[in-house]
């Protein structure tokens, strides 16, 4: 079993910042998804390393979609905090605000996204991390709701029928 | 509507190869996801792109896991492919191959996912793209598929109701 | 004159998060100097930007020193604050923190610098920015302070006379 | 002697390819030589460690000649194939295409080059390569006059006197 | 004590010359400061080394102020030569130089600054280096004033106390 | 015809200075020669663009052998000067030097090239550059030799034929 101390979402909540430069675009000026996807994933690797206090690697990019276009020269900020913990995996939420500093428009979210880390000892075995103590609101329903995409996750990676997934049966069997 | 002639598959078909650097790796030596996100990105918007005629920018990356690990020095081969078109969107399905030089060791499948990307026209408006046309059994699957992992996409995105999923709905209820 | 309205140091507050790869370091393993030079800036300049709603450019560092060695792997973490505005021109107070997630060790605090940043109008001339308005001790602190070390380097640059440098003569002759 | 198993060329194609980014470019925008020169050796250099099983290091560089030019956001794609091997030694044929997506323009071939890799064993060694067997015309007609381009390399290396080079004195004395 | 013989100035200068790409630059198409800081830091870092024999460190940075502004495509050429040694650790002079190649127009020198470095031996421990033998006025000049810089970085980094500074207390009590 | 005044080759030598980083190297921990090929064309490019007062574009490489590894953290330097120009054409000679700062080892000539560039006006079209005037022996031995090496260039891109080359045909018919 996992004894170990359960730590605050706060001790490992990473901010990550970038101006959006020329080789970092598409044709039409606008920050390419493939960058955001890994900044996204650097931001949220160095969190779930933080909270693990080991060295985490990729195991799951949630579902993410792209809506609002990021421009050439905005400021990036990417927030990442874990939500919960199983056994040697984390599930870490992103937020990801742009800011246009010349219009001195206020922050906008643009994008959201779920990654799964899972920590590895020394000799790049999986080992158990920390439990997550939610604290604030947010926090809690992002940790209740955290089962209902694990779910999800490992039907979608083919390691769970759909007919074992209780929290995501609910959705589509009211 | 779109009255553009449908396409096949392999004239789109885009290769793409890598080897894995130093500073492509985290601290197991092992590729980092983020890198891995960021190459699928590049590979299939160059297949979107050349499929559309048009700049195609990222609107959506599906769920995607990773299994076994990419060792720095590796040679990593990138193959994407339309699998179908919506209106403006395109689907495109990747598949990533490993290859170890030195133990001159089959060529292995290691990862695979699915992006969407929308064409843009010269003002940057989203702007019809030609059908696919599949000829292959694999490709006239994975074009068959592509309505169920649309509506997934869509109900992740809070743009449709589960209820609505005809295609997905018969996964949770047999 | 500039009738700008202050603006509080926690607006544009900036935090700035990098790992260490392999190639930002030297052959000891330790980052190199001139990369941390280059991400205080980056950090700093976007805090500029911020603070003046206008492109800033870098127009002058204060000495800096480098004293514990920041290894390959580590987590930097750059925080980057406004401290006092001059006409046009911004300094900037930055705080350099290292940590190594694998040991557990503690956020260490391994540098801190200075750099003054102009803020620039559309046709690349400097334009005024918002006086800042310091409220806790410590912001009040380095505000006070900022006049001082902005002889030192009116002094270094050749602009102004030892002589007339009431703050600075202070510190020689007590 | 060179006891391994002859391989097919097609064992050991490569094909890569690239966006032109801003950074690649010269003033003109166009994609500045020695980008494709390297992109060129990263591409045949997979090829050759493919054919040998080893890793390869770049022995020589034919006369490379630059015609059209390449523009930002064209996609190259670049395809390597083995042509012949001597001893340690592998010649590489490598084509280069340029393609604008948004003009819906046809591949052009722009350049084409032959580089030549000696593999190493794992202390650094020289050591034997699998001899080609070429299949198709083309690759049979490379195959062929892949002597008299060695033999121009070790005359402009000052390895070989112009007057032993057989095949080459061929063209001067008809 | 430190017995190893002096070296001349020139058998250390290095010359170092890039181009300013689109990704070096901020909005304004003008040079980031953070580049230019992180160039000179690599050329005098190459320069101590050769001066040292040893690998040499960054231990501090001048104050360093930006004047003329470096536009995208211009060729920047850094000088580095070491002035003065100090036991261990190294001053190093640099220039920067701009040059317009289409504008025609003459080289024209644009910064000037001081890195100090000290050189550590395969411990990683700070060792002697050998002392500097200025041959030319200008360097003999440079080797004079190196104490008074010395001085003001040591009371900047806290290490002196300014009534100790002998060279530089002069210029401020005349 | 191209009245331009002669120029000096010291007024466009350019020297450029690097150390050879861990993304620079292959398995073997050697530099790639790819990136040797890139950093001579950026050199090379500068020194014609000087000589021409022009943007200059690669042309033609000559062939290239590699014969020296340079390793992992070695100092590289290339030294680009222009031997002789045609019309709106230049020859670059460029010669590469390694040095070992750790051994103390002196600076070693690892490798030599030569590089054609054609200067291109404001339009894109080739334009006239100044004739090159040779000083020292060396660079009177190199312009002669010139003529030789273009004939071949114009050889191997099929654009004269072999019983034209006059200087060439020399070295085959003694």
């Amino acid at each position: 079993m996992n004894d170990q101390q359960a730590k605050k979402v706060s001790e490992s909540t990473t901010i990550f910042t970038e101006i959006v430069m020329p080789n970092d675009t598409n044709p039409m000026n606008n920050l390419m998804g493939g960058n955001l996807l890994k900044w996204m994933d650097i931001a949220s690797g160095i969190c779930a390393g933080k909270h693990a206090g080991k060295v985490a690697v990729t195991a799951a990019v949630d579902n993410v979609s792209f809506g609002r276009p990021i421009k050439i020269g905005d400021v990036v900020t990417i927030e990442a905090q874990v939500t919960r913990a199983f056994n040697s995996s984390m599930e870490i939420y992103i937020e990801v605000f742009k800011e246009n500093i010349r219009s001195r428009s206020a922050k906008v979210k643009c994008n959201e996204a779920y990654y799964t880390f899972v920590a590895l000892d020394d000799d790049g075995r999986p080992c158990a991390v920390p439990p997550v103590d939610p604290q604030t609101d947010e926090e809690k329903h992002r940790f209740e709701r955290a089962m209902r995409r694990r779910e999800l996750r490992l039907i979608l990676a083919g390691r769970m029928k759909p007919e074992e997934a209780a929290e995501l049966k609910a959705i589509f069997i009211p």
